[in-house]
């Protein structure tokens, strides 16, 4: 591991720093991550596995193709950053051929768990240029087709950092990693992440911002419990919701208006995409799982019971949006206000500035 | 009891059937139907209790009174239709009032749950000209200033038919209510509900029809078994969702995005109203909330063990949604597709034409 130099890294932030973007996978987000980079004039080739959607790539003038060790060897010839556009049961084979093929470039994915990711990374030994991403963004539909520009405008996309905490408490004697002063302080010791791990970061950050998104730091397990309660609970309660107001048959479909639709709503995503994010976060959306179906049990023996009343749940629902409002705004397109923090990448006091963002669910930018 | 004359209710739909609407209570839905009937011609007076709310309703040129004796004796002087626009808990007091000022005239409502509605209309006598209603419109917002023109276009006007089902089964000696055939048979006879009774039940459809809602008739019970599944349920689902999701911090709500905004929606409803919808309809509430916390547990459980998977609410929930969106359309705004029923009132099949519009959840005309 080298000494980290500020002024690398301050360098390769700057709007010259086009070093080019390989992504594997040109699906939804694979696909519209290229429209955007390439929109920006920022170089950017692909490999995807169909034939099919290389030649549609290509037919729309992207840089594609379906060789993926040529499309390897090329991304380490040109120090590119690789993106992982496919799904988690594809990663391991793609890590395999990245340690084969393009053993020093630095490595990001675009899924929706994180902690089962980094697991992998770490099997493959890759974790010292890895950097996990989720980009909050998405449509019901998948594919080349449903590619678009501005994909990622306003949206969040999520950085883990769990790299930088490792480091700095492995060289922290006797702290553990949540304490982040000692753990910041060591960070500047000889000890730190590899130059290449945070030149990783800084370039992920750097696309993310690019395409619009606003960069919000998490630890792989802090992101996934969190998106377990808003993004996975919301589609198991959605499917449930949808099998009891259709056992109510057609006169309760009948009379079903919008409290029924939009609760519904993403109950309309194909199976197989619910199941992914789900099957592999188990352990935090049952943790989700098991505070909503207690809040449902005290609401069933409070409506159950003629002397009891639901104010409980009722006051404690709405409070509860009302805080979601005042940062969300109350309607589809309304911008939500998060602060913003401002970190160094490697320099004193970066962990905690990291760790304030994650702790606030802050936007950061690089300075 | 006398006698039904076809002739008189064929004649009681034509246009030119304009006997004045009175309404009591001017909130959101009794002020904003006094909008549309007015807007439509139509000879329309109302009452409400708050000085202030009949001062607004005047001065925007609405005949409205704080006098509800004066308003009650006007009513049976001019043979109003009277309807309802206050909340469950002060319909009692009313229906006293009604008694004794308006003894003849024909009642309706607007509240959202109809058997205990229907109880309180048996324990003062009044179910020989009462017809439920309950217009499946509004918005988070009340009273008078939240009026408007048009709110009920294209909404469902559920009206309850309790009372010619009552008649027709108390006439079929030996046969259940369900026996719709016998049922039928029996309403053309003597003992078939009332002429006032079904001379209300024409009118509250005609006012529905008038301010361009689709009429759906419905027992009480399936009514409020219906309405329990697909508008209070999600009112208790979102809560729960919005609880659990603020119980993951600010990083959690930082990361919610559409799903949770939508799943999230209607806990932004004043907690008084969901409790006034809840509480009076706990035995329908509770069944459907007891088929969703089962679907929960079993989706739980498929979810910890890491040899289960949840396909099977996946896919159960996909194909409910897919029923629904293919009645209703996938969009807000987009039309409800119901298959209209055209009905003869107090004619000879006249009770299986309600109970197959019913099963169906389709929208009936009068012809």
């Amino acid at each position: 591991m080298s000494d980290f130099s500020v002024s690398d890294y301050r360098l390769s932030t700057l709007p010259e720093d086009r070093r080019p973007v390989c992504i594997l996978g040109l699906g939804l987000i694979g696909g519209s991550l290229m429209r955007d980079l390439k929109q920006a004039g920022w170089p950017v080739f692909g490999w995807n596995r169909s034939e099919k959607t290389v030649e549609r790539a290509s037919r729309d003038g992207f840089d594609a193709s379906a060789d993926l060790v040529a499309t390897l060897q090329r991304a380490e010839r040109e120090d590119a950053l690789i993106v992982l556009g496919v799904p988690v049961p594809a990663l391991a084979s793609l890590f395999d051929a990245i340690s084969e093929h393009a053993p020093s470039c630095g490595i990001t994915d675009v899924t929706s768990v994180k902690v089962e990711v980094h697991e992998l990374v770490e099997a493959h030994g890759l974790t010292d240029r890895f950097v996990g991403g989720h980009p909050m963004a998405g449509t019901a539909n998948s594919g080349w087709a449903a590619t678009m520009k501005g994909l990622f405008q306003g949206a969040v996309w999520v950085v883990t950092y769990d790299n930088a905490v490792e480091h700095a408490s492995a060289n922290t004697a006797g702290a553990g990693s949540a304490d982040a002063a000692s753990a910041d302080a060591a960070s500047t010791s000889a000890g730190q992440s590899s130059q290449r791990w945070l030149d990783t970061w800084i370039r992920v950050v750097g696309i993310a911002e690019e395409v619009g998104a606003a960069v919000v730091p998490a630890l792989a397990r802090r992101h996934d419990r969190a998106v377990a309660r808003v993004s996975h609970l919301p589609h198991i309660l959605a499917e449930a919701l949808a099998v009891t107001g259709d056992q109510g048959g057609p006169l309760a479909l009948s009379l079903a208006a919008s409290s029924f639709r939009d609760g519904t709503r993403v109950a309309g995503t194909e199976p197989a995409l619910v199941r992914a994010m789900i099957e592999n976060n188990r352990t935090a959306v049952v943790e989700a799982l098991d505070e909503t179906i207690a809040l449902l049990q005290q609401a069933r023996s409070d409506i159950a019971d003629p002397v009891q009343d639901m104010r409980g749940l009722a006051e404690d629902g709405n409070a509860a949006r009302g805080r979601f409002e005042a940062r969300a705004g109350r309607k589809r397109g309304d911008t939500m206000h998060r602060p913003i923090i401002r970190v160094r990448p490697g320099q004193r006091g970066w962990l905690n500035q990291l760790q304030s963002a994650e702790s606030m669910g802050a936007q950061i930018g690089i300075f």
